[in-house]
C-alpha cells in the first residue's frame, strides 16, 4: 500500500475556447472535470500501475464533494481525505484551439485552521503505520505552516516509511532539511533551491542540503538522478509533443512504485521516463497513454554507474 | 408576486489576478461566488426593491446546489427552479488588477432532454397563475427549442400575464413574433433583429416584428422607449465609471418593477436607467448601490412624449 499526500487537492477544469483573448468574452466549446493536486495525480497513475494507493489531504466544500465523488470512481484508490470548513479550490486549464497554448488560472485553496492541520497530523501518523511509501506533493494551502513537509518526512522516517517530497519554493527548503529518501524537483525548483542553473552542480547541491537521493527532471530530456546507490541520467528516444500536465506527478508515480517494488535504480529512471513521455502523449491532460508507456519502456537509454560498495 | 426565468442559470465566478497574460501561470488573489444567470440577476435587485420574486429555469449538477443555497440566503426571493440532470454552467470573470479589464469565460450550460423541457414547461404554467408580470431572460442551455421563447410568451399572455423578453439572436427573433408586452435589447443585439444599426429606426422595426414596447439600451447613454403609450428617452446625468455586468438585468428589474407598480413609462424609465447606473458604480459586479440609485433618481432626463389618446 501506498500513501499520497496532497494537501492543496484541486478539482481541475479544463476549458476548450477557440482563441483566449485578454478583456474578450469566450464561450467554452468543452469543459473537462477531474480531481486533481499532484499527489492525486500520482496515486491515480499509481492505481493504474496495479499499486492499492491511499490519497490522503484536505478537502472540503462543493468542490470538495466533487472531487471525492470522482476518486470513489476509480479502482485501486482509497479516499482518506480530511474534511475542512474551506471549499476545495478549483483549477483551470483554458486551452486556446488555435495555438494549443494552455492558460492557466489556481485558486488559492482553502484556509487550514490549526486544528484541522493537527486532526490531518493525527490522520498521518495513523495511516503511516500500514504503508510502504509516501509521496508528499503540491503546494501549501493557506494556514498550513511553511515547515510542514519537514514534519511528515520526520514523521515517515520515524516510522521507517520511504518518503518522496516533490514540492517548491520555502516548503522544499524547509522539507530538504529534514532528509527525504527522494526529491523529485525540475531545473527551476532546483535552481530556486540552490541558486544554480547548472543541473548536475544543482543536483549535487541539493543533496548535500538533506536529500538521500535527488531525481531532477529535465523536462523533455529526461531525469538526472543522484542517489547513495550511484548516478545516472534516462532519457526518452525523442521529444514527445502533447501537453505536459502531469508529466511530472507520473515520474513520481514510476519513482514510487519502483522504490516498492525494490526495482534497481535504472529500471525506475526508465519506468518514470516512460510514464511521463506516455503523459505527455495521451490526449486528456495528466492520463497515460499505456500503449505509448509500454511501447517506450524498451528505447529509453540510461547511463550512470552504480558508486563502489 | 413577480416571475423572472433564467433557462441557463449560472454560478459566477469573479477571479482577481494581478495581470493576465495568455500561456501563463497565474495565482487568483480573490474567489467571489454569487448565483448567476440574467433573470437571477433581476430577481435580485426585484426582491431589493421589495417585489417577492420567484426564480424558476432549470439547476442541476454540484454548481446547481451551490447556487440554491446561495439563492436561499437572499430575502424575498422564491426559489422554483426545475431540477435537471445536467451540471449548472460556471461564468468566469478573469479581472485584471492591472488594467482594470475583465475577460469572460462563459461555459455552455447543461444539456436539456425534452422531459426536462416538458416539466419546465408545465411548471411555468403553474407559476403564472400568481403572478402579477413575468421576465424571460438569457440564453438557452443546450437541448431547449430556439423558439422557447415563443412559447413562453404566447402562454404567458394566455394566462394574462405582462411579460418582457430580454435575450439575443434567434431565441429574440422568435420570440419578438409572439408578440411581448417589452423586449430590452442593446444596441448590437437590435441591429442582429431589425439589421438597421441607427437606433431609432431599428427601435420602431423591432415593434413591426412583434414587440408591443422596445426599450432599446444605449449603454452609458440610457434608454430609448417606443411603447403604444407614446416615446421617450432617458439619460442619465453623467457616464458613470464602474463594471457594467449585471446593469441590463439592473435596468429590466426596474421597468417590471414599474410596469407592476402601475407607474407612468417615464418614471419606469427613470428608476430602471438609476439602477443600471448605481449597477455599474457598485463595487461588486451584479449588486446595485442603494445610495446612488437614490440619489440619480432625482437627477435622469427624461424627453419625449405620450401618443395622443
Amino acid at each position: 500500500m501506498i500513501l499520497t499526500v496532497t494537501l492543496n487537492t484541486a478539482l481541475d477544469l479544463t476549458y476548450r475556447v477557440r482563441s483566449l483573448r485578454p478583456h474578450a468574452s469566450h464561450r467554452v466549446s468543452e469543459v473537462i472535470e477531474r480531481p486533481g493536486g499532484k499527489g492525486v495525480n500520482a496515486a491515480r497513475v499509481l492505481a493504474a500501475l496495479g499499486h492499492e494507493t491511499i490519497v490522503t489531504g484536505f478537502v472540503g466544500g462543493a468542490t470538495g464533494r466533487v472531487l471525492r465523488d470522482r476518486l470513489g470512481d476509480i479502482p485501486g484508490l482509497a479516499d482518506a481525505l480530511v474534511p475542512v470548513s474551506g471549499p476545495t479550490r478549483r483549477t483551470i486549464a483554458v486551452v486556446d484551439q488555435l495555438t494549443g497554448d494552455t492558460t492557466q488560472l489556481n485558486e488559492p485553496g482553502p484556509q487550514i485552521t490549526p486544528a484541522e492541520w493537527g486532526t490531518f497530523l493525527g490522520r498521518y501518523e495513523e495511516l503511516l503505520a500500514g504503508v510502504s511509501a509516501v509521496a508528499l506533493c503540491g503546494s501549501l494551502p493557506p494556514g498550513v505552516p511553511v515547515g510542514a513537509y519537514a514534519t511528515l518526512v520526520r514523521a515517515a522516517r520515524t516510522h521507517g516509511v520511504p518518503v518522496l517530497l516533490d514540492t517548491s519554493g520555502e516548503p522544499l527548503r524547509r522539507g530538504v532539511a529534514a532528509r527525504p529518501d527522494v526529491i523529485k524537483p525540475n531545473t527551476d525548483e532546483l535552481a530556486e533551491l540552490t541558486g544554480s542553473h547548472e543541473p548536475l552542480r544543482a543536483t549535487q547541491d541539493a543533496r548535500r542540503r538533506g536529500a538521500q537521493a535527488v531525481v531532477a527532471s529535465l523536462g523533455a530530456d529526461g531525469l538526472l538522478a543522484i542517489a547513495p546507490e550511484g548516478h545516472w541520467r534516462a532519457t526518452p528516444p525523442a521529444r514527445v509533443h502533447g501537453n505536459p500536465t502531469g508529466a511530472g506527478d507520473s515520474a513520481v508515480a514510476g519513482l514510487l512504485s519502483g522504490l516498492v517494488e525494490e526495482l534497481p535504480w535504472p529500471d525506475r529512471l526508465t519506468r518514470a521516463v516512460a510514464l511521463s513521455a506516455a503523459t505527455v502523449a495521451a490526449p486528456a491532460a495528466g492520463e497515460f497513454d499505456r500503449a505509448t508507456f509500454e511501447e517506450l519502456l524498451g528505447r529509453i537509454s540510461v547511463t550512470g554507474r552504480a558508486s563502489a560498495a
